[in-house]
């Protein structure tokens, strides 16, 4: 680092410096992720038959994985500067708090309606729908982060939006649900009798609770029976991972501009989308060896998929009518606790992100959720934000890397990423708040369970 | 405007950039706002009277009306780093959608956990409380903005945060409550029968939503009768304008970057906090004979102080137990309708904006209801942020004179403030969304009755 320059609280990017380029890190990764196979054949999926369920230009970038850079299209960077470029923050004060000779810094992406980093690629596929001339999109939503973020692109495209969102969230959490009326999306609580999958998996599990899972089979056959609709995701998909790039790129250019590297990179992990937009571009350096960096995933301990899942192809959803996609994962009928609170509750892992786990380039960790609320709270007396409890997950790791600073007094510089706030999760708050808040870990024999239930293409 | 120049969407000042003094905007008035008056001798109230209620400093500062500038604490501005500077932004995507010639510009305070500017003043006030030693302060809170960014600046400071929120606004909001529970505030509703005047009114008003005026009563109340705390207050106070000014200061250096001069600088005024603070430096140039602007404080038609009231002292309270203020009065028993969801619903209007419209220098505004939220919907939808009730008084009033540029051709350069984010108003767009929501426009009699029980010392 170059001592000469003082790094403000916040660096934020001037308008010409925004990336106006997508990096891929699959064009840099000599073991590729494996294809998405038909479920039907067993073949990897092609641009036609992905054509069906995605829009055109987001099957193009879903299977390509050898063009590194794309360009972003100059609507989406219109919209990208409507609540980017995103702050990279100096956390002086939390370093004060734990008086620690260690450098913090987080991306923040929470700064906008949506309150998460979703919007990033929510824009993106929505204007390729736009583009294609479709009346719509379909889409699942479990927190109610994508849903949001869905819905505020599709009503500055001007594109019908419909959302099935995980039941127990839909109750929990009216007012996401109206953010997402207010923004023109109309909401389904999920399983719902809209669809045949809805109503195969209402008859088998009456009083069902929902799953992310469930809600996806269910918004893909509304995508697929209805003209001119087409179905998005907000995590998983290597194209998200893609848009999500955008977040390791800005913060990467911050950084850059005041000669500041970063020692470890950590990043929540459920389904993948804000961890690998983080590390994108970074890892790409590691990857052409130009440099070195610590990576670590942090999971929900209730919802392992990395520490203590299987690295297998899997469903991607629970009615399997999804292609089929190699991750790690703890098989697409592990539920995990009803008790959970902290999101980060999909059963598998972005194939890029496996694929660079299982090489050893990237570690992972699981944390409790009362850890994770604590570190929340102590994080947003100190730095103002109220975090969302996934990206809590993040800043989990974050003090405890930060305190074996302390204690071997090394000035390792690290950078999280604060993927969201917890405005609309104050009902888990309120549980932390009132101590009735708990861990959740599931059995081995749990795991086991539902991992024997893999496809057979895993032989 | 500098032409060569181009605007990008949101002007950021750099760190070294933001401002180091508050400036109070009645060294350069003429006509001095009244002073407060002690309720039972009827003569200004000294700094030792104030002192008895308030931390000393801010007394001081409350009755200081020649000294234009005051050095912000560093701490103080330590804090400030965090979430500010807040954002410029330059709303190109609202100009395209109304098609005006306008260029319209709106200073955003809502990036941060409190969700609006009411942020700037509480670090204030409990610097000074903590600086002077005390152990706590108390206050009332309506809508929730202000009582959550007390939570925040107490919980950074580690001083002890007792909030008396309205009743109605407890049962509507219970997110809010958590917000402020997880940053360690004691938040009750209001009126209770923790306090004298809270056990008053439940007696002679059973079943009642309870009011500012009633939760300020008891706030009071509650700091005068514990040792060493103080009472702190959001709004309607002079210091608070001052500790506000920091947004038109900071929004001045960014449009003087660009060579950038509004002709309207538009405002939501409740008691008149953000509206004092965005107009301050601007109007100081006005009243210095520098530079003329046209300003507009907007209110709602439900609670109509400026446009409706008179201008006269009043109590500040429903107890009667704070001192007497001058200012646009509905009278201190004014109760806007239960229906009412839009905040904005003090009865008063600051001393300081009530004697700037009195000598002619602002003009106000009232609107309706069901027409804010209209406008804070087109508003969300091109513009992404999701406003706020009270914030979305002044969008409407933006949208309102961009479309008569629109007819006239005038390309006029509109300048307006957005306080905050609607994220915890969610049962008012709810209502909305439903169609269930109507207009509120108080009788002459009603207004007529309230005025009737203004202090004797009017003559």
């Amino acid at each position: 680092m170059n001592e000469n320059k003082k790094i403000p609280y916040k660096i934020y990017l001037e308008e010409h410096e925004m990336p106006t380029q997508w990096y891929n890190v699959r064009a840099d990764m000599k073991n590729k992720p494996a294809p998405l196979l038909n479920p039907g054949t067993g073949k990897p999926m092609t641009v036609e038959e992905l054509s069906g369920v995605f829009c055109t230009e987001l099957a193009k970038q879903e299977l390509d994985d050898t063009t590194a850079y794309f360009d972003i299209p100059e609507e989406i960077l219109n919209f990208y500067k409507m609540y980017r470029p995103a702050p990279l923050v100096r956390a002086y004060h939390l370093e004060r708090k734990l008086q620690t000779p260690a450098k913090i810094y987080y991306k923040f992406e929470g700064n906008n309606t949506s309150g998460s980093h979703k919007l990033n690629s929510a824009i993106a596929q929505a204007y390729y729908a736009k583009n294609q001339g479709l009346k719509g999109v379909t889409t699942e939503t479990g927190a109610g982060q994508w849903g949001t973020a869905l819905s505020m692109a599709c009503a500055f495209l001007e594109l019908d939006c419909q959302v099935y969102m995980v039941k127990v969230s839909y109750e929990q959490k009216p007012f996401r649900r109206e953010v997402m009326r207010t923004y023109g999306a109309n909401v389904t609580p999920s399983p719902s009798n809209t669809t045949e999958v809805g109503r195969k998996i209402l008859a088998e599990f009456p009083g069902t609770n929902g799953s992310l899972g469930c809600a996806i089979s269910e918004a893909v056959e509304a995508a697929t029976s209805q003209e001119g609709y087409r179905y998005v995701l907000g995590s998983v998909l290597s194209q998200v991972l893609l848009h999500q790039s955008i977040i390791g790129l800005e913060a990467k250019a911050a950084l850059d501009k005041y000669d500041v590297t970063p020692d470890i990179i950590i990043g929540c992990a459920g389904g993948g989308s804000n961890l690998g937009g983080l590390i994108s571009p970074f890892m790409g350096e590691k990857l052409r060896g130009e440099k070195d960096y610590q990576f670590i995933a942090v999971e929900p301990a209730s919802c392992p998929s990395l520490t203590r899942g299987k690295y297998a192809y899997d469903f991607c959803d629970t009615g399997a009518i999804c292609p089929l996609a190699k991750m790690y994962t703890l098989g697409s009928s592990f539920m995990p606790s009803p008790n959970h609170a902290g999101g980060l509750r999909y059963h598998g892992m972005s194939s890029v992100l496996s694929q660079l786990y299982d090489d050893g380039l990237m570690e992972a960790r699981s944390v409790e959720q009362t850890s994770v609320f604590e570190a929340a709270e102590q994080f947003a007396k100190v730095e103002g934000i109220l975090p969302a409890p996934e990206s809590s997950h993040a800043i989990r790791v974050a003090i405890d890397e930060a305190l074996k600073c302390k204690e071997t007094g090394e000035e390792k510089t690290i950078l999280f990423g604060l993927t969201g706030t917890g405005y609309f999760d104050m009902y888990a708050y309120e549980k932390f708040n009132n101590g009735e808040m708990g861990d959740y870990i599931p059995t081995d024999e749990e795991i086991a369970a539902s991992l024997s239930k893999l496809p057979k293409v895993n032989g």
